[in-house]
């Protein structure tokens, strides 16, 4: 015990520990933190004695859940799609949205405009929408500058966000997201003129975490993905793929064989494709916000990755395009509503499975050894959490041990 | 002038008034309140010269649009159905929920056993969160007491919520809501005992501003809705209806024959529902948190409606079953994503069509003469409310000309 140990005490922890109760479910229960670190967690009445006379903050009944995970996520990003969103809605075809400037393009070349100083400013109302809710970790991508600069700045950017904020950011280079237009139909080049080089300069100054990309008809092949994956693993970084979203062209498969911390999107995800993220160990990321914005209704096949015991996470792909979501609640309730998940499996979405999928393994449950970054809820039942819609029950972020009010 | 005018400078103004102009919208412009109520507003260089020495605030560029209106909510009711929520995703059946005491019965089950500051307390955070989102003025419905006693204390409370926030509460008596259990197969006798009774005493206490039904297979007949609106007329009370949800009772057209200032739900009206309301000015109120929910295909007839020119409002329904929502943002992003509303309509559907729902003349645009409630967001597009989701761009609200910060 040091002066530092800080206990916790009337509360029930939704531990998210795997095993037989529901939401690994502690009624009555104790938290202890010491150095910032979970030291113990368990029913109140089993605290051990050894505890006893350290100092208690009662936090009256409410609900203890880990702190939250969004782990795919755009939120660096210049300007915003809102004009298109609504010429769409005045029905303007996708040529003349086009025409217009709209579409990837206008969110390139807002961000390339952007300094890093811009993009901090920019996305920080959006990480702080995130942290209201009780996030203590956002992965944060690259992949709307499509140029070695600005991708690089991206990241710093991403960086520098964890210094604004009491939050752990993790980073993920997205030089495969999109071929840039001055790169039209030489995606070739561009994976061997810009991405590769960008993930190289990118990785000697310490700012990728992992690797994705964009496996599509309309981003780049299984091939073009395996050559950025080739120069990943020789930097012993691990990668991630956006994939089967639209169509199917095996992506997921492609990642698993990489190992793959995750394959994200994957409504057209198939059988072979589940049975080789089992094998691989790689998380199923669903992403219902977008499936929502882009009205999709092929569902991604959660029976199968059920079957296959595949971990399912959940995040918000919050991006200015297809998601432009921050809200990593509202993400449950879709996955419920959408998705037909359970509210357990879309906490677990964004905990246990969201800290797996960014390889973290010290988050994501309540449980000695891991961070002290928790969330403390005005709720009576973990249900509530995924059950309304739009409202914030949030009483506080607990990072490191140490209470952050809303 | 008297000494409480105030200038608001430095703004784009979202008037809503209708018009050639998209959103009403007036670029550099100036806004004057004098005890309460706008006096002036147009382009600022116009500001006339008895106001320029009055002192200024300046709101730095900001989008100012009228005090949004949730103008359909049953936000006071005991208890929440996340139980039930859960049950259902894990696989339970109907039966199965209802006999663990799910369904509306457990909500008027729960409301029975609340006292009016336990409603009020529980309203709250519901209520605070429509606030938190621009909202000055919210409708709120009694339906879940279906007891005289009850159907009062519901109104009450509702009326105490407008004592304990800086907001305007409408009320709706909505006796005709559900039969409940007791009179299982007695609908009339409900009505008979019960709910024209409610309404009267309701009324003599000064609890009713209209008097709501729901029109349904599941609930009330159009000849049992008509008698209650008989009633409504002989005291001089306008009169709104739940109705077409799930099936096509022509419920609209009887509202409309009624005068109603509302039809709400209507994702079954047809044609002639539809030419009824426009000949009678009965606004269309859709609900798509609602549609959303319950996972509703059959979308409201909006061809049909803009074409007759009737009305369109939309609201939260927060109830908590088909649609725990709090927030009228996402009310307007479900409205344009899944109804392809755009989001000028979506913006006109909680102001000025809102207003005009709830019968109100004094409200929902920003003209000479209406009451200064004003939302000021952190936009540069009124586009931008309805594309961002989960996200809140609110600076401040201002409220009978006074600014009440975030
Ligand atoms: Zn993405
Ligand atoms: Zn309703």
């Amino acid at each position: 015990m040091t002066d530092d140990t800080l206990i916790f005490t009337d509360l029930s922890a939704a531990t998210m520990a795997e095993g037989d109760v529901a939401y690994g479910l502690i009624e009555d229960a104790a938290i202890a933190v010491q150095d910032g670190a979970i030291s113990w967690v368990g029913p109140q009445a089993h605290l051990p004695a050894t505890y006893h006379a350290l100092p208690r903050t009662s936090l009256n009944g409410r609900l203890v859940t880990p702190g939250l995970v969004d782990c795919h996520t755009h939120i660096v990003h210049g300007g915003n799609r809102a004009t298109e969103f609504e010429m769409r809605l005045k029905g303007a075809s996708y040529e003349e949205v086009a025409r217009a400037g709209g579409g990837i393009v206008s969110t390139v070349s807002a961000t390339r405009s952007a300094s890093q100083a811009d993009m901090v400013a920019s996305a920080l109302p959006r990480l702080d929408a995130l942290l209201a809710e009780g996030v203590s970790v956002v992965e944060i991508k690259s992949g709307y500058g499509l140029d070695i600069e600005t991708e690089l700045r991206m990241l710093r950017a991403a960086r520098a966000l964890a210094t604004e904020r009491n939050v752990r950011v993790v980073t993920s280079f997205l030089g495969a997201h999109a071929v840039p237009a001055e790169y039209a139909g030489q995606a070739e080049a561009y994976i061997d003129t810009v991405c590769i080089p960008a993930l190289r300069a990118a990785h000697a100054e310490g700012l990728v975490d992992a690797v994705d990309g964009f496996c599509e008809g309309i981003a780049f092949t299984p091939s073009q993905i395996a050559r950025v994956f080739d120069v990943a693993q020789t930097l012993d970084l691990p990668v991630k793929l956006h994939t089967e979203q639209l169509s199917n062209l095996g992506g997921a498969k492609l990642a698993a064989s990489y190992g793959a911390l995750s394959a994200d999107h994957i409504e057209y995800l198939d059988d072979a494709g589940v049975a080789a993220m089992a094998k691989a160990g790689t998380v199923a990321v669903v992403l219902p916000g977008a499936f929502y914005t882009l009205r999709e209704t092929q569902v991604p096949p959660l029976d199968a990755l059920r079957t296959h015991q595949v971990p399912i996470a959940l995040a918000t792909d919050c991006n200015p395009g297809s998601s432009p979501l921050t809200s990593l609640l509202l993400s449950m309730n879709m996955a419920c509503t959408l998705f037909r998940m359970t509210p357990e499996e879309a906490l677990a979405g964004v905990t246990r499975n969201a800290a797996r999928a960014l390889g973290l393994r010290d988050c994501g449950t309540i449980a000695p050894d891991t961070r002290a970054d928790l969330a403390v809820w005005d709720v009576n039942h973990p249900a509530e959490l995924s059950y309304r819609i739009g409202f914030n029950p949030l009483f506080s972020r607990i990072v490191k041990g140490v209470p952050c009010p809303r």
